[in-house]
């Protein structure tokens, strides 16, 4: 109990590989990831999962396909539950998993056509909802620079509502290198900012109007920090500075609404070109 | 301090006509909009604003603006302003105001072309984080229905950022009595959600093709709670349910940032066809 509840710090993670997924949506995600790989013949995701009794029935399917692939199923009380997770009501269940994050080439290894980079973002919450939105965008790919949020903080696990399983994510990677990487791999990058130079209307206008490239073709987002946003010297590594455009009298959106708006105006005007 | 205190309750809310505004950007937007309305005759919006020394200084305009028109400024200690706010460091300065919430047809006099509608949204950062957004999109008016969050709750108005001083605010509205007068008013009603028959993206090619009403015309979004949606009762009463299109394998967006992909829809949508 004291080991999967020392996962809770970012050290005890890092030190043995290992960190915790609660409730039954990033568990179920979770266990269909470590399905999928022990089929392929790769290295297991889930190590051991832990169930109250009653979430064993209910989840029966869950705990049968850990089971079968290979993972230690155990049955636990709710307060022994309790007190291994981050959470005051863990829903029943959580698996300890391996860290899901890997090495730079290997997110762009399949030559995604969106990708999110955050750039000191420090908030779990809303770096997870980003992700979750990356994925619902269909980006392939998000990068997390050095000096973010460990993205396997419970709290951001629990807002990827099971997107950390889906695509692939690359951590404590230097903007220079992330920009690099994903420039070489022939993406646009547009940097977000609310007093960027560029519209992102007027870039959906162009991809609408049959534009090549641009936000028609494959982007790279960056995304700052929630309370400052990104710095001149960050801004100055992307091909464009684009703002979300403000019709109202709100100063801003929050970062991860804005960044949604983004992924999901290079979704729609990719779609549109395709 | 006791009776600020009391103000984080929704009890002594009610019975006071008065919340707390917490944050040099509130207050900011809290002083302009109490500014706008002595000057316009009417009643006060802020009747005290409270500094330590060093916020005084730093936010002097606000203070002077305040002070001139009308309201009570008191300087006090960070210990008796954090007694006061509800959060541990309200930056220095907070301001008792007058409830916002209008009267539902007050909310729409204006004759808002976009409105957001929260049905059942408990959350208070989602609530205020769908209203800033509802600001950002141009939006008219927000209206919340019987059972949501209080927009007056600490965590609510900071989620705002300010626009809850923007734009009018009707609460406690029947869900029912919402749609029936944005109805009256001649917007289209559409109402958010993951498995809806429409797709969100059908709607904006059919207002970028030149197609009027839909999309293009007046509309109001009617967004659910934030864990559950929105029952069939309350979906059956939109002109048509809408799902924002998921391309990748999340299962779904959280509300806030769906209901953002919503609102800049219509933003856009009517943007394009005015």
């Amino acid at each position: 109990v004291k080991a999967v509840r020392k996962l809770a710090g970012r050290s005890a993670r890092l030190r043995t590989n290992r960190f915790v997924a609660e409730g039954p949506q990033a568990v179920r995600e979770a266990v269909a990831a470590h399905v999928q790989r022990v089929g392929a013949g790769a290295e297991p995701l889930v190590h051991d999962l832990y169930l109250t009794p009653e979430a064993a029935q209910r989840h029966a399917d869950i705990a049968a396909a850990a089971r079968a692939s290979g993972a230690a199923v155990h049955l636990a009380t709710t307060e022994v539950l309790a007190a291994m997770a981050d959470t005051v009501t863990p829903q029943g269940l959580l698996a300890v998993c391996s860290l899901v994050t890997v090495p730079l080439e290997q997110a762009l290894a399949a030559g995604p056509r969106l990708v999110a980079i955050l750039a000191r973002v420090r908030d779990p919450g809303t770096a997870g909802t980003v992700l979750r939105a990356a994925d619902a965008a269909g980006a392939g790919a998000v990068i997390l620079t050095d000096a973010s949020v460990d993205v396997h903080n419970a709290k951001c696990v629990r807002s990827t509502a099971g997107s950390l399983f889906h695509l692939p994510v690359a951590s404590d990677v230097p903007l220079v290198d992330a920009v690099a990487a994903v420039r070489r791999a022939g993406l646009t990058v547009y940097a977000a900012d609310g007093a960027g130079g560029t519209d992102l209307d007027d870039l959906m206008d162009a991809a609408a109007a049959g534009a090549t490239g641009g936000l028609a073709g494959p982007v790279a987002w960056i995304f700052g920090n929630e309370a400052w946003g990104l710095p001149a010297a960050d801004r100055a590594l992307a091909d464009a500075v684009v703002r979300v455009p403000v019709h109202g009298r709100a100063e801003s959106l929050n970062l991860a609404t804005a960044a949604t708006v983004c992924l999901y105006a290079a979704a729609r005007s990719s779609r549109r070109n395709q």
